[in-house]
């Protein structure tokens, strides 16, 4: 575990993309007329929310267990994450039929709980005010000898999400469409990274945007700091999928030559998209996962992009929630 | 208007196609692997809720004012609907950039008044209970000597419709999918005739069937009796784009040769199918949408089909509505 990160690169997410054919859902990409005229360019969505386990996590955690060591899978695995993290290392480890362990916040969102419970997986619930996950994953690992499995700071993790953008970029490609630029939701950066490295590598003209949650900011920090930089992270938001303080090494370590800034957006804006998601997409986008839709949408009138993407990153939340943000928000 | 109806056949969807080229959205085929694990076959769903406005609706409407000639279309459509029609008919009245003006119930749900109006139609609203829709339209027609454009009785709106079925015909082939059986929302049978129409053509060992909301099972009544036969049609229903009493003369003469019965849901059953399409499939889907779905959920245990068909119809429900059907099924 001393041993340093490494830090991705594109052939990491190719052989990802070998790795997860077939197990994960090749998700489409969407076009709405309405959106379009809104934003007065082409816009294309990759819904993230119709992968396996309602979120892209399934990706890096079917990719990263697939190369731990057979001698080694039947000790398991142990994640900690607030949801889609720990519904992805759930669904990915019975598909191997591996016993998971997650270490969840109590708070979390129900929908998370009861998905991460249905995959099979044993939740291990903590006070995420009082209580370090990381320490509790430690002991579970010291006494079980599994494998954690890292929420984003792995580069197999980074890779196995990066075949989202990889997707992206192919299914742009079909169209004849080149994306001026990709709006991604980021917290610690697995999936912003990864995108960047596809993006860079097939379609380098695209400018990649991550969009975080406000006080939560921390790659935009980095990026512009040129080194990892700790955000606030205290602040309320609605954004429980990204409450991520600082990008993990392996996803800066990628993503910092490859972007130069990054987005912030709050809780107004975050449940704008939502509702937005809601009434014109007919799509349920979890508050993180609307990250990058809310970047499109505040910043369309700033720059003359003929075409976007946009990563609709998971779809994990309560129908309270998606309620709460639509009465936010009544006309979109 | 007192001519007889023309029976639709497979060629005027043929015809339909290539007029609606470009304008509606071809919308994709999903797959999910938890949908398939839980009904024990594939399931390849077409979502409608993503084309304009919505619903299917628009092919029809598109299709149908296409063809009404030039030197009458400055004079507009007028439409009766509670509200899918309409919003179909107002966005392909602005596309042909003529005037619409819509009959539509006080009681209709919001978002499909607010709907028709952002299209820049004109709303006539009436009382369900008391005015009847079609006199009212009959006025508006005799004052602007426009054109009526029927909800589904109608050949040119039946062949629109059942361009969404020829889609998933074609799309299920180049999956290298067989469907054994489609399901498919029924109202007035519109969508149901089309969709019959083209599998018929293109897919004959698919069997269609259509999903009636209780107490508004005219078509099954219809197909057992060999003629077109009301349901009472009186009762309360959360379906409120399904409440026609009685299939249409030209939905009923191209499905009486072609369909052999269909089935009946209620509240309870499509408040399930509301509540695991937002759930698992992270689709906003309305009630009469989800006939289809709650009819492939109730019947699965009762064949041995490898692989289904589902019409997920149309998107247009108040946050609210949702949010009771996933309150009254917490788990899907």
């Amino acid at each position: 575990m001393n041993a340093p990160i490494r830090i991705p690169t594109f052939a990491d997410i190719q052989a990802a993309a070998g790795r997860i054919a077939g197990q994960a859902v090749v998700t489409p990409l969407l076009e709405y007329p309405a959106l379009n005229a809104r934003l007065g360019r082409r816009v294309l969505l990759k819904p993230e929310i119709f992968q396996r386990t309602g979120s892209f996590k399934f990706r890096g955690a079917y990719n990263r267990i697939s190369i731990i060591p057979e001698s080694e899978r039947g000790k398991g695995v142990v994640a900690f994450s607030s949801g889609n993290h720990a519904q992805g290392v759930a669904a990915a480890a019975a598909l191997f039929k591996i016993p998971a362990t997650i270490v969840m916040p109590i708070d979390a969102p129900r929908s998370k709980i009861d998905g991460t419970k249905s995959y099979g997986a044993k939740v291990n619930f903590y006070d995420r005010r009082k209580e370090d996950r990381e320490a509790i994953a430690a002991k579970l690992l010291a006494e079980t000898g599994g494998t954690l499995v890292r929420p984003f700071d792995d580069p197999d993790i980074v890779a196995g999400q990066g075949t989202a953008g990889m997707e992206m970029v192919q299914q742009a490609k079909a169209l004849g469409v080149m994306l001026d630029r990709v709006f991604v939701p980021c917290g610690g950066g697995g999936v912003t990274a990864g995108v960047a490295l596809a993006f860079a590598a097939l379609s380098p003209q695209t400018k990649v945007v991550p969009v975080e949650p406000t006080d939560y900011d921390g790659m935009g920090r980095s990026l512009r700091a040129g080194e990892r930089t700790a955000a606030p992270g205290k602040a309320a938001s609605i954004a429980d999928s990204l409450q991520a303080p600082m990008p993990g090494v392996a996803p800066f370590g990628a993503a910092k030559a490859l972007l130069s800034d990054a987005l912030v957006v709050g809780d107004t804006e975050l449940s704008r998209a939502v509702s937005l998601a809601f009434r014109m997409l007919k799509l349920v986008v979890e508050p993180g996962g609307a990250a990058g839709l809310a970047g499109a949408l505040e910043t369309a009138g700033q720059t003359s992009d003929s075409a976007i993407g946009i990563l609709l990153s998971g779809g994990n939340a309560d129908p309270e929630t998606i309620m709460q943000c639509c009465a936010a928000v009544p006309l979109p």
